[in-house]
């Protein structure tokens, strides 16, 4: 059984604002999913960013989003399927050209927020995005969604000749079919670190979830979303690590 | 002697709005300096300019600016050397990778505009352009202006292990210094197709130019700046192609 | 009969990009929509047309749009209702002002593109947009598309105590409900010059027009948008001006 | 002897970026300048900010920059002086707007950062702002830097009917000009609660100051500028309050 990658987004500021713990996070996480300057960063956060990744020994991911600086790439806007491979390309070239610039390599790419939505929901989205990964680099894996049913992904990525990185929420309650509750839902989110690191033991050992509705939900995952907004949250990033590395011990 | 190559900037259109005559301008010169969406260009449009230059086997350089759409990156910005080191690498990554998108390769740099402008004048700035340079591939070559004195460049490329090309102008009046006359003079632009072939072959020729105080000016060029703005100046592109196909035959 | 107004689009040029025929549509219109800098425009252009405007006796209208240059505010985007609101109030504003420098008033705000038609087809886009003119001046009307059943909008306008001003087609074909059929339909666009001149002067007269499943359609429209871009567009509307003066004679 | 008004820089949060103390600053200004967009801000920012400010009796003033999100509008770009006269009126118009759908007016207009350094410098610069101010609103007062010697400005204002409102700092050390001494000088910055209180008391009371080479300086204000960065700056702020309003009762 592989080691269960933990991945958090970082580079968000952008110009004078800053937004993140990335300082702290660099010291949990395995996978740093950098913005590219379409919805957060820009030339200098992104450099800054790999060399902090670089100097954890943190691979850098691209983490291109559709290009909406004020709406943090949160809103999904009607781009057509060459539009999207090409902003991909950009963004992924301009974020490997940085790494360059320090010694680190570009090492995955993970969509941000409706765009990562968008190519969940449709098949012409995902496509572009593979059609895009296959062109830069076919050996750069593609972090998606581990749903119940990956079909879809895994066909496009057949096709395309692209390796899936399939991730998953500790923190967040899942639906029958593997997609995630929606927070306006009550009990979307789990606050509680028992239950945070339960889900992410049971996951890391192949052991099924209890969906919503009250299912048993398995999800086949490489890596686990983290999120580092405070100190209590880099804490249970660590003590889903420690879990994690005491189920691979045993393994 | 090396063929003088000739150098346009294409790719300058941005989402709707269309600028240049590329189709016509691909077909006449060696080298397109490719806007890289800081003053103009979006990925689509570098996409399509890439392709357009892999079908004429022209050689794709990246032509980045200063961050200013609207100004069209002519305005002079006072950015720090670490801005414009990342800016650099930012613009010319993404470029490159919708290089590889379509098979080809980017094969210079050529700073735009005000940029331009500025690290001709500015060797802090020079020094962070070649750092950029350096670091992204260092057989990358540098477009720089040709002067009487290039020195500086000189010295700088040599530390950084850059190498540089040196361009000239065929239609513009030069100083003593070997810079360009202002547009603001009169006769700082040459309009007369005599003048602009004779100028061309004489750089082409190591052949001194008359700089507007009366005195001797040669030039070391590797490439020409053309303009394709409209029939005329393509044509007038062409007949410069041709008489320099005649120097080099004749050298 | 109140005589059927002629609105285009225009300001849409952007920093040094050209687009459209301003100065030619200027002399044939009554309205000009004019960008805010959302889409298109930047306060220069904004300036230089609205003092067109003046010059030529026609009435400028904001056209505000969703925040997307390099899509020229076509691609739908996700935003609230609060977004909504506010960004029509803050590109309405900007223009307002640009016509307070040339000594003109801003007369009606008519949304742009993507915006347009997600406020035709969305109840609270519509009522976002209202809520914002309704602050923004009382006066100011709000162009809608005149469509069979127009009782969603004029429910919201009485709400909010906006005016509405219905705008029609006459270049386009007409679903039976009054929407325009879509490009991608054979028929969609009228290119013959008679068709055309007898919609609008159908459309003027409160004539029905035939409908693409041939049931009679009639509009109610206060104004007519046309688009100049090329010599014979402007000649187009010109045929149509004189035609729609003829049926105000006659009435 | 009038009230020595506090005025602080708000409004600078943009998209989700959160940035400033606008909501303990409130209780404790007299002035809030803010953002407009182009160097900080967006359309609900605005919206938020003025509502705010409304909330606490604050008054509400334009704080224009040049178009440089990333560069924080402290990037000086060199812009004609139509530029700079319509991104201010592009700028004091949409917030105006924003100000209206409060219920709030738009009080008077400083241009931040780099254009505000600029404009205190060059006389040109100083021009276009007054005339978009003109243009805009009479009425409308430019706050201007307090130096030793400020006709300059006084001149331009006269010529263009504007009024203007000078303004001071009290934690920074000023040079024999009045201008204030570079950041990168020892001494350059107060940080002591004593020396910035008696530097407000001595604007306040018309007493000279020290400056940097020893000779008195006496600065006319009507305004001072405070930063409320942390909850001792706010502290401070208060402080200074409270000591003006004696400064104010003895007089």
């Amino acid at each position: 059984m592989p080691r269960l990658m933990l991945n958090a987004d970082m580079g968000e500021s952008f110009g004078p604002w800053k937004m993140g713990t990335d300082h702290e996070l660099m010291k949990v996480v395995d996978l740093a999913n950098v913005a590219c300057g379409f919805h957060a960063s820009d030339p200098d956060t992104i450099r800054a960013t790999v060399r902090l990744a670089a100097s954890h020994g943190v691979t850098v991911g691209a983490h291109p989003a559709y290009p909406d600086l004020v709406g943090f790439g949160r809103r999904s806007m009607a781009c057509s399927s060459e539009e999207i491979e090409n902003m991909l390309l950009y963004q992924a070239g301009a974020l490997a050209a940085l790494c360059r610039a320090e010694g680190a390599r570009m090492g995955y790419v993970k969509p941000h927020g409706a765009l990562y939505n968008d190519m969940m929901r449709d098949r012409e989205t995902l496509s572009a995005v593979m059609r895009a990964l296959a062109m830069l680099d076919a050996d750069l894996p593609l972090m998606v969604m581990a749903t119940r049913d990956t079909s879809m992904a895994e066909e496009l990525a057949e096709e395309h000749g692209v390796t899936l990185w399939r991730e998953a929420f500790a923190d967040r309650a899942y639906d029958a079919e593997g997609r995630l509750v929606s927070r306006r839902e009550p009990g979307a989110v789990h606050h509680d670190a028992e239950t945070i690191i339960d889900q992410a033991r049971r996951i890391a050992s192949g052991l099924p979830l209890t969906a919503s509705d009250g299912s048993d939900l398995v999800l086949s995952a490489d890596t686990l979303c983290v999120h580092g907004d405070n100190p209590e949250s880099i804490a249970a990033i660590r003590a889903i690590r420690e879990s994690l590395d005491d189920v691979e011990r045993r393994a």
